[in-house]
């Protein structure tokens, strides 16, 4: 894996004390020195951490110039002083490069309701801002500072060639799949050297956003303090993407975003099988969305595929409550290109080989074919075994 | 347990060939001599089984003469055939005991996409009508007959004293809840020897059920087949009940709905804890039973019970996207009567102490408190762990 480093930005990623093990990064900097232009996505969760209250304000800017990131407390449910505590890590982060307080961003994942330990940030971001770099190393090292449980690192480049200049795209997420003791708390920050205007910048990436980081899901559970930040830092070329360079922008960071998005259920150490859910032949995309998420969240349908079952009604029965309106005399179903069901009706299959093919793979694939329409949406999750439950028995005791 | 059985009720559970074990009871028929008032409340998956298809078309009733339920097969997803199969097995139940194959209705329970055996089935209900008796024997035949993964029956019974004359109320239900490799397939059969109008019997059925079979949750996997039937034989007092008689009525059926329902969640081989989760403060009932069922689908919640771990962000946060408006500033939580969480900040407890209550009892309480109205709800769910997954992850092959 070889990641360019978008021109203009600086990362670092320390070990600040939050978590108990020394080997680990925790607290992650990155540094737009001239500023970048800033969009974000957030949980739609009515109980949001204080660094998501913060970045939402504060986003779409023409002027970001530190986003700091802690790992090991979500600093979540923690009131007015959780607000306070957030506020100023972006003025410790702002401080440490230079900047102002509103030209920082804030990030943070880990327990929830635990008071952030200050004086460890504050040692750590004046740690972290000796450290930026601007070599992949530096990058990685940022990309290990935002990890809770996950195995390792989750990160993807682009580069593409837009009117004559070279632009790079780089992205870092975190997200514990399988295992997700904090609620799976996702996290992500794409960089770029693109020039886009905030406007452009909150579009694109919402419109990435919608096709893959709300595309997957681990075990339904909402989290406090799911965040997506996109920084643009114009150093690679001047003039703001438009027309079909800013399409080609929106392509490749189409891809990027799922190839991040994907590595979240793919995570864990319980998940067996990455599982894709492809629905099909729905009068919108929403409904197909919906009709996937439905089945990607049952437990049912992810213990048959950990087990290598073809359960088929299960899936069926999981679109059937999904609360979309369709025919069920209309549905076909197939798990990795075998077909199963077919017109509302079972259909004779080798119940042994398609069992097989799960077992034998990583991936499974899962089409579901609706006669409504031609809206079709990809959606990605992972199987559900014991592993899984015994990890999340006993976390925070 | 003593059930006193309604007058005007015999029943029968017999082993018809459906199920392997020739020890387990698989077909149950239920017959009302003289005609059963009869209502009805169905699943509302779009994909439902064929006999939901037959009974849903015939209830509300006034003459109701029989009931046949096979375990072992769903009759789902079985298409044209499977609706044919559905009204042969109540003519088949009429048949044997003398009546028309619209006086009959047919339950449904086990495996997705299989044809039934209607020779066995016709056999069975023709040995069934053989050995239909009054009493707490047959009775408990039947409620055998219903089950599948189940630890064992599930009944209730209720006497009342309604203006001089002794009412009796019986009920039967399955669903194999933790454990739910059929979709915790729910079916249940109340009968009762008042007299109802057809209208009243569905009112109160209606009303009974809201509060009971739709406050459980295993997993959140809506079946094909869920069934809730009540039959009034009128045997024990001609007048058709009504004031302050109708709503003594309804009270006992309620709690005996409760009872029953209580039953799903808390059987299963995986089933550690019965989680009761009570929701308050709401503006509706609607938003106390969405937040309440939205705790109870989270696997965070569940699994955090299973291992004694009072998690109380998981539950805040699965409260947080329910989809209900609430202020987070005014929400409380306790767990077993032990305070965590009060106008949505963190409380200092004794964590040792909450998770050695957890794991004391079989029973854990929590109780969320919203500062939204007065509106609150019980509900009822099972906890998430080890055992649950490995049942689950190979059921057809």
């Amino acid at each position: 894996m070889t990641i360019s480093v978008p021109l203009g930005f600086r990362f670092a990623g320390v070990h600040a004390g939050i978590k108990k093990n020394p080997g680990k990064e925790d607290l992650t900097l990155v540094h737009c020195e001239h500023g970048a232009v800033a969009a974000g996505t957030y949980t739609t969760n009515l109980v949001h951490a204080a660094p998501v209250v913060v970045d939402r304000g504060r986003t779409p800017s023409s002027d970001i110039r530190a986003v700091i990131v802690n790992s090991g407390n979500a600093n979540a449910c923690t009131g007015e002083r959780g607000l306070a505590d957030a506020r100023e890590m972006t003025r410790l982060a702002a401080e440490a490069v230079g900047a102002k307080e509103n030209q920082a961003l804030v990030m943070s994942t880990g327990v929830i309701g635990q008071f952030l330990p200050m004086d460890k940030i504050a040692a750590g971001a004046a740690a972290a801002a000796k450290q930026l770099g601007t070599n992949e190393t530096a990058f990685l090292a940022a990309a290990r500072g935002i990890l809770t449980t996950d195995k390792g690192v989750k990160v993807a480049g682009r580069t593409l060639e837009l009117d004559g200049a070279a632009i790079r795209i780089a992205g870092m997420c975190k997200g514990a799949g399988m295992i997700g003791p904090k609620m799976a708390t996702m996290l992500c920050v794409v960089t770029t050297d693109a020039t886009l205007t905030p406007e452009a910048a909150q579009t694109v990436l919402s419109v990435a956003v919608e096709d893959s980081f709300n595309c997957i899901s681990v075990e339904g559970h909402m989290s406090t303090n799911d965040t997506v930040l996109l920084l643009a830092s114009g150093e690679a070329k001047k003039e703001p993407l438009s027309g079909k360079d800013l399409a080609a922008f929106q392509s490749a960071l189409n891809e990027l975003c799922v190839e991040l998005a994907r590595q979240i259920p793919d995570d864990g150490e319980g998940a067996s099988h990455l599982i894709t859910i492809e629905v099909r032949g729905c009068n919108t995309r929403d409904d197909a969305r919906r009709i996937a998420r439905t089945i990607a969240d049952s437990a049912l349908v992810k213990t048959a595929i950990a087990g290598g079952d073809p359960n088929w009604g299960r899936i069926v029965s999981a679109a059937g409550y999904a609360g979309v309106e369709f025919n069920p005399a209309g549905v076909d179903l197939a798990i990795n290109g075998c077909s199963l069901y077919e017109r509302g009706a079972p259909v004779a299959f080798d119940a042994k080989t398609v069992s097989a093919s799960i077992k034998a793979s990583r991936e499974t694939m899962v089409v579901l074919s609706l006669r409504e329409g031609t809206a079709a949406i990809r959606f990605w999750t992972s199987d559900l075994n014991a592993e899984y439950v015994r990890f999340n028995a006993d976390y925070t005791t």
